[in-house]
């Protein structure tokens, strides 16, 4: 993904950015003017919200790609549109960022590190000295321990059927591995054991249904919570049932991290980029752009956390 | 239920109280020293918190009733066995009360009002302002209004199947009223009308699992959030597909409306005998101890509320 832009134009009534300005395209918006927007915890704009099946600018339902493929129009992908070299962006889906700041190592933080660290920090709130279970341990799931890191738990436990990932995790804080394949007795039975108890958070990174619900179960009862952040498919219910929300324990989910786009990830790049995460740890490849495919493999095999391509 | 007492006599050890105190039996304990009780947010006491299987006094597993009946010993209930003349109690689960407040008005807080006004207070957090569905208007439905409008929301809607509940409704501050058997549309959808995009909270009141969605659906998609507080049975699973917990509702639920109730509960009252709260509304019948069995009729049939027991 290109997830770092140098504006090239501006259209009609925007002032917050002009040609030449770097920026970073976000895949959900922020109007600043609705009811979501306006309001605290909240950050699912009406407006410019991510919707996977919208395909149009919002302000006026029209592509901006005035090319075509087979004679069809080409289309907008999740309001950024990023895997082209050009593209035409909402400004309420565009971040402008210190021209100093480098923009590779930053346009992390404009989809998976941030939605896992803004899961940790904005959604679970991690306390200092807490315990956390982590099901999934790819850019996500990494993103997360780094999160739980900064924030002083305790201890972090990761979960993958791909032992290849507990390198990465450890240097992300993880301090506890298991491995679904080679464990005798489920999942969330060894996080009762390790934890004496259940862990204070636990997170599905890995868009399990299986995951989910050995996520909720190995967190504590009476304090417990999950935050899901894998995509699951539609027909199938949350493995909950309800009265399980009476034990004391709850799940939640949210898009990017509960951060609002434009107002709250300004101070998130600054803590980053002070040390507070380890970005260098996600940027596992580097490719050129005409190899993006090539990079699409390496993603979908669980071999790359995530490919810089370049020009 | 007897749900106020006056101390007859204490155990060794026993110093917060003593003989001639007047107490509120409280059915989740507090013990003050567990991971939960230290907590903040979290009122499910890992020794004490109510449990509907455990039959026993929590301190040596033994019943203090040594009475019979058919030759089988008689157990405990919910920590506090209310239905009784005499009962024993552990003091985590009794909460030592002013001598002048009304002993008869201040026991509905410990249980229903509670649990409701405590939901829209501690766990959905109502913001001054702000629209609220109720799905079930019984003495926790009505709690939930009652807390509703003392955090100044600006329009409760309430949901029954038995327009009976509509008066007393709007005694506790409803303006709106739904009826589904009388709706032609989904409740959902006389809701968003209503609202124009749906409320900021719900509450799941009436213990039906269609309610429950309707409740999940009724709120704005963005910052809704749905308090569930009726009782299902348990083989279903929550009605909600795990990607909509990615739409900017959530569902929550807890259990005494999130109060720790030795801790929490004294301002609670406080605050009630002030006059925040209309704690006469919930009293609908008054009946001799002897017709507790009318009592338990009347509340099933859905014709009182809370019916006061004297001897
Ligand atoms: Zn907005
Ligand atoms: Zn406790």
């Amino acid at each position: 993904m290109m997830n770092y832009r140098i504006v090239e134009s501006v259209g009609e009534g925007v002032e917050e950015m002009m040609a030449g300005d770097h920026v970073l395209p976000i895949f959900t918006g922020e109007c600043g003017d609705c009811r979501v927007c306006k309001r605290d915890g909240a950050n699912l704009c009406e407006r410019f919200r991510v919707d996977p099946m919208k395909k149009v600018m919002v302000t006026d339902g029209k592509t901006r790609f005035f090319t075509s493929k087979d004679n069809k129009p080409i289309y907008h992908f999740l309001n950024t549109s990023t895997f082209s070299e050009y593209t035409v962006i909402d400004s309420a889906c565009v971040l402008k960022v210190d021209p100093l700041f480098p923009l590779e190592k930053i346009s992390l933080l404009s989809c998976g590190v941030s939605t896992g660290v803004g899961a940790a920090w904005n959604v679970a709130d991690i306390q200092p000295a807490s315990t956390v279970a982590i099901f999934g341990l790819g850019a996500v799931g990494l993103a997360v321990a780094e999160g739980a890191r900064a924030r002083g738990a305790s201890k972090i436990i990761g979960i993958d059927i791909n032992p290849d990932k507990f390198q990465l995790g450890r240097e992300a804080g993880i301090s506890e591995f298991i491995n679904p394949k080679e464990s005798d007795k489920a999942v969330h039975e060894r996080v009762m054991e390790i934890t004496e108890g259940g862990v204070e958070y636990s997170f599905e990174c890995a868009g399990s249904i299986e995951a989910l619900r050995e996520a909720f179960l190995s967190t504590n009862s009476g304090v417990g919570v999950t935050v899901m952040l894998g995509v699951h498919a539609s027909p199938q219910l949350l493995p909950i049932h309800p009265m399980e929300l009476f034990q004391g324990r709850s799940i939640t989910a949210s898009v990017f991290g509960g951060f609002k786009p434009k107002t709250q990830l300004p101070f998130f790049i600054t803590q980053c980029l002070q040390g507070l995460l380890n970005l260098d740890l996600f940027i596992s490849h580097q490719l050129p752009f005409h190899d993006i495919n090539e990079a699409m493999q390496l993603l979908h095999q669980g071999k790359a956390l995530r490919c810089l391509l370049h020009l």
